[in-house]
Parts: C-alpha cells; structure tokens; sequence
C-alpha cells in the first residue's frame, strides 16, 4: 500500500510551478481585498477552504475568500456589498448561490470565490451554513498540519468513483468532511482501514475522539466539532457510504493506483442494444429548469420516486429508475419487469357473509361476471393503462404537480419512449443503469 | 314465490306415467333380486336413496339397490359377491367405482345401481361410506315424509348453478345433504330464507335441531345425524356456498322460475376473440388419465396450483387458473397478468455492514455488476424464463412428477399454446373463464 500512495502522492501534490501560481494569485487577491476593504473599515476578509489549508487537489484549485461582516448588518447588506466587492477584486466574474449568492471568477487566471458572510462568536448562532465556515477552518487549521496530503489522497480516492462532495447531484463526501476524517484517523491509511468496518449506525465524535454505535441510526453521523447538532455527513448517502467502505476494503486487499486513477469503461455498443431488446427501459426527457443543481436533484429524485410509485400503483413492477442531465435536457429512466398487461384486473368485493354489501356489489352496473375467491366477492375491471408508455405519460401530463416544483412544470411537456437505441450523449449513463460489464 | 314453485313443482314432480314405469322396474328389480338371493341366504337387500324416498328428480332417475353383507365377510367376498349377483339382475351393466365397486344398469329401461356394503349396528363403525348409506336411509325415511317436493324444488335450484352434487367435479350439495336441510329447515322456502343469512362458520346441528357459530370454522359444517363427528358438507366448497347463499337472497328478492331452469348464455364470438387478443389465457391441453372422476379433478385441481405457484415463483402474476375435460382430453386454462418479462431480475446480498459475506459476494463470478439499494448489495442476474409459454413449458416437461400422479404423466406430453381463438368445444368453457357478459 505504501509503494501505491507514495506513487498517487506524486500526482495529487500540486507541482512546484502550481503553488508558485497560486500564490501569486492569492497574494494579488490579498493585494486587492486590502484596497477595496478601506471603503469599508468594519470589514474583515479571510482565506478559508482547501487553499488556505492547502489540502486542494491540483485540477481544482481555487482560491476562497469570506468576507466577514459584523451582526449589526442586514442580510440585504450583505449580499449587495458582498457582491459588490467580489465584482470588483477579479479579472472576470459570474453570479453563483449557495446560501447567498457569492461571486466565483478569477484572479490572474486562477479560479476564485468571494463570499460575504456573518462574523459570529458561536457556531451555533449561525444565520446560514456559510457563516459556518470561518469556525470550521479555525477548527482545522492546525490540527490539519502535517496532514494535508493525506486529505489530498483521501479526496482523489473519493473523485475516481464520484463520492466527493456533499451536493445533492452526488451525495458524497464534503471537503470539510474529508479533512476531519483525516485528522480524526490520523492518516489516510488508517482511515482506509478504519472505515472498511464502519456500519451506517455509526457516530463520529471528532471532538471528543469518540466512535460509537448508536442503535436505531438510519446513517452515519459526524458530529461537527464547531456545533455538535450537526451531522457533516448528513448529505451522505446510505448507497454511498456503503460505495466507500467496499471501496476501502478492496483496496486493503489488493492495493492499486487504479482506486485513485480508473479506467474509463468501454462500452459495447451491440452489447449494448441487444440488452435493450430485452429489457424494459422507458425515457422522459424534457427541458432543463432554469434552477440551480441543489434544487434540481433533489427534484429529479422525487419525480424518479414518484413515476415510479405511479407506475406500481397500476401494477408495473419498478426495477430501477434513474435521472442524468446533459447539457439543457434532464432525462428520467425508468426499467419496469414487462411492458404490458391484460386489460383487466380484479376488483375484490366483501366475503358473502355480508349480505347488505354484498348485494350493493352484485348490483352495481359491471362489464363482467362476478365470481368468488375464498368466498369473497371479485369482478374485473378493465385497468386504465396497460402499457408503461400509457401510464407514463398519464402521470407526467396529469399529475406533473407531485414531480417537483420546476421539474414538473418542463416535465408535463416531456418526451416519452422505450430506449431501444441510445443517442451518443445518453450511452454511457444507459450502459451503466443497465450494470452491464464489458 | 308461491306461485314460482307451483309452476316449477309441476315440472320436478315425476309424472304418473313416469312413476309408473319406475315402480314397474322396482317390482322387476326386487323379484330378481329375491330369486337371486335365495343362493345366499344371509344376504339381504334393501332399495335405499332418492328413489326409495321418493325425492328424485324426473330427469335423474335411477334405482339404488344394496345388498347388505354380514361383517364375518372378507371385502373380497363382497365385492366379488356383489358383483355377481348385479351382473345377474341388471339387463345391461357396467362396473363403477366409489368406496367400493357396484355395478350400474338398467331394468325393464329404468338406471339401476346395485351396490354391495356391510351390514353394522353403527354408523360409526362403518368400513366405507357406502356401509353408511343404510344409517341414512333408516334417519330420513320417515322425517321426509310429506316434504318430498321440497327436495325436489332444492335439487332442481342447485342444478340449474351446478351445485347439486358432492363430488369432486362439482363440490356441491349431496343428495343426502339436500334432504337434511329440507328436514331441518322444514320446507323449501324456509330454508332459502334461512340460507340467505348463512355463515361459513356455521354449525347445523340436523339431528339436535340446533345451528350455531363456531370460531374458526372455515367452511360450513352439517353434523350427519347418524354420525356427529362426519361433516355431510365436507365437500362443498367455500366458493360454492357463496354461489348458494347468493342465489338464495336473489330469489328471494325476486322469485323467478329462472333460478330453476336458467337460460342458455350467447356467445358472442367477436367479442370473445377480442377479449382473448387483450388478455393472456394460455391452455394445456393432454390426454385424460384413465382415472374415475373423483381422482381426476382433486388432480386437475392440484395441477392448477402447482402450475400457478410455479408461475408466481418465476414472477409472472396468474389471475385464475381453471380446467376442463372434453372427451378424451382434459385442459388446463391459465391467465396471467403479462405474457413477457424483461431478461434479468434483481438478486440480493447482504447489507454492505457484514464484512466477509460481502467480500463472497462480490468475487462471485457475475454477468452484472453490483450495486447498492439501501445499503444493500443489488445485482442482476439472468431470469431462467422471459415468456409465460416457457415457463409453464419447463413446469410441465421437468417437474410433472408434482402434478398429481396420473394427470403428470400424461401432462408430460401436453401442448401448450396461448388462447387466442378457441375452438368450438372450449368456447363456452372460455367465455365463462374469461367472466364475460355477452
């Protein structure tokens, strides 16, 4: 294991010629923060985030200044002077949100946020999770040292199987996280060998370096030492965190450069569409909302959740159901067990002993016979749908309401079809719903 | 409803001329049987069933004789003493089966049985059920006195639904059963009115003049007079009840001489094959086992179950199963929910938390990869059938040996074919299965 880390090291430390850049750039940052902050004197500015820890990863560094603002301001101050001050210390700049808006841009051609937020005493008398972030580099900023290149390993063993970040697009694991994990574990090895045991009723006290089960807990809690009733990986995924722990111990077990580097899967295309033929895979794509990524998955996932409960409420087995976002289409997949049923399904009345009900039951207008099962009433009824496509499209352009807020305003317009065979832009995700292997 | 059994009495009640030819038969049978029997003269002879107790039905004619034997004869030496001595007082004859055999035939054009059974001094000592018949006989004779007709007006109702007759094919009413009711109820229309209300956990006690609930009871239980641990009702099953008590509340609401002889349904051949291109019926059809009835439909019943359960476990939804014997061959009709299922389904392993289990599960050479549900190992693996026709195919070639013993081995070698235009003989059949109205 000690010969493949120190072979990953190598790629995961920023070179030389990086650092130089970066801190060219933060220093011109700095430069420029000090100038634009004498208009404001009760302003103070930070680096915070992987570059000031420097725990960043050479293909993303970025550069994040807060900019800390006393109580006394409101929260529309904020954001105008906030932004104003982004806007006008980088080279270039776009709008982005997160709590509040921030301004990303760049400053001498590195990547850079500036973002406003409160200056508190307490963690826990924090106005938005922003605020939050001055306490969490407190916190880390020492205990990290000596320690970044493990963070750095830690978070390239997460990116090669898409478990780094907490964002609702990926459910993984934060940087924050990351970094306690590590401080909590002392190294990157030692978490790998930690965590292959870890269970989802697991709690992680950092501060108190304590780990204990916790009977009835539905997912792992970190608790965050700057405000212990936050769980920091409370956007962690059950799927994703049980990823994690297979993923430590297949690398315990045969370590590899590959856990941190992955070959890119080949697809095989005929492969590919003979699996199609034979499998039951439906696609809604529709327009993108005009919202951001941590509004838009969480609304992808409900309406994936909620097709999929349609779908069974009329008798459609669900095997798996799944959303991708290419450019400005969102698609939903959905993979039933058949494509169509009998028109008909029975319709159970009361056990015949009920003589009042009964009789309303034999009487009621009916296209067939009634007959018993175990003594009990039943008929038939023709089913509204009997094909997926039918049902589909019934939920999307009547029931769009339940599908998310802006998902289902774009959906109830979407286009409907069995997947037989896949556009270019959609293979790869398709090949990898269907869990085919090359 | 007077009025209704005064039409339909005129037509249940044997004409004189009828009658006449009957007695006439009788005089012949008994003379033969007397002059027959003076070679055994420890032998004697009773005329016991519907026609001794003058309940037939005009159209169901047929003189029960019984030869009774003293118990120091072997089984041996009554059938085979019974035999001999039906053969030589019938005109025509052939051999029959029930608890023992008898033989069956006619006398001066009049259907004759005349059945050999041993001679107790207590029905519940009896060796087969036969033996008890003489017990019934003893217990009715003169209780039915004066309701004859009464039994007539029932025996007539249940045929008219298929409900007359305990045997297997029908698990309906016995004969002896009709006239217990009758005896306990006291009339026809007191029993219908009775009926209307009954339970399936209900006791009738004929011979102590009681009915009650009993907790649990899952069918309806007949205490035989002569006999109080034998339920008279044990064959009728629970969905014929049902059919029973609903037909009673029917005419009573609305007396008709319909409810006694129905009228033939139309077939709507159009609508029938529509039907059957929209559902999915699918028929086995084989040779008839060369077994008495009473053993083949408890077969052909066994069959529908195995084949359905068989289905349910390969994950096709079965609606109804049904069978039918036409001739020399029997059917078998299966509907189902969907004809075609996607190739794979999902296979389960452990939670990610059991460490070793996981590792075994993951190394197992697999054509899918994993994945997690709820932290749930996932995968797919390959279904052994994707059609309805295949599957029911593998049941009947490699597992007949579970379908009963006599219709398995011919069942081996059925033809199995989706229903999509029936032929003349199965129409009617079909178009019942199917529960359409024409």
């Amino acid at each position: 294991m000690k010969e493949v880390l120190e072979e990953v090291l190598k790629e995961v430390i920023p070179s030389e010629e990086l650092r130089r850049k970066a801190e060219k750039a933060a220093e011109e940052l700095e430069r420029r923060l000090k100038e634009k902050l004498k208009d404001y004197p009760d302003l103070e500015f930070r680096f915070l985030g992987s570059f000031a820890r420097d725990t960043w990863l050479p293909e993303s560094l970025e550069i994040d200044a807060f900019i800390l603002f006393p109580e006394n301001y409101t929260e529309e101050e904020l954001e105008r002077i906030g932004l104003e001050i982004g806007k006008s210390v980088l080279d270039e700049f776009e709008l982005r949100y997160a709590a509040h808006p921030y301004v990303h841009g760049k400053v001498l051609g590195v990547e850079a946020d500036v973002v406003p937020c409160y200056k508190l005493r307490s963690a826990e008398k924090i106005k938005s999770a922003v605020d939050r972030t001055p306490f969490h580099h407190e916190w880390l900023k020492d205990r990290i040292k000596g320690k970044e290149n493990d963070v750095r390993l830690l978070k390239r063993f997460l990116k090669a199987s898409n478990l780094y970040g907490a964002e609702y697009k990926v459910r993984g694991f934060s940087g924050y996280l990351c970094e306690l994990l590590i401080v909590f574990y002392g190294s990157f090895e030692n978490l790998v060998r930690e965590a292959a045991k870890w269970r989802r009723d697991l709690v992680i006290d950092v501060a108190r370096r304590e780990v204990y089960r916790k009977k009835g807990l539905k997912n792992i809690f970190v608790v965050d030492p700057v405000d212990e009733k936050r769980n920091v990986a409370a956007n962690l995924s059950v799927d994703n965190l049980a990823k994690f722990v297979e993923k430590c111990r297949l690398f315990i077990e045969k370590p590899s450069k590959d856990f941190f580097y992955p070959e890119k899967e080949e697809i095989k295309d005929e492969k590919l569409e003979k699996e199609l033929e034979n499998r039951f895979i439906y696609e809604i794509s529709f327009e993108k909302p005009p919202i951001v990524e941590d509004n838009l998955y969480p609304q992808l996932e409900r309406a994936c959740r909620k097709i999929s409960e349609f779908l069974e409420n009329n008798d459609f087995t669900v095997v798996k159901s799944g959303h991708f976002v290419k450019g400005s289409t969102c698609m939903i997949y959905i993979e039933t067990a058949f494509d169509k049923l009998g028109k008909i399904k029975k319709h159970f009345g009361p056990p015949f002993e009920v003589y009042e009900h009964a009789m309303r039951f034999i009487k009621k207008e009916r296209e067939y016979k009634h007959f018993f099962e175990e003594g009990k009433y039943v008929t038939y009824v023709r089913r509204k749908f009997t094909t997926v496509v039918e049902a589909i499209e019934d939920c999307i352009r009547n029931h769009w309401k339940s599908l998310g807020a802006d998902v289902g305003e774009k959906i109830r317009s979407g286009v409907v079809k069995r997947v037989l065979t896949p556009s270019p832009e959609t293979k790869e995700f398709i090949w990898d719903f269907l869990k085919l292997k090359a």
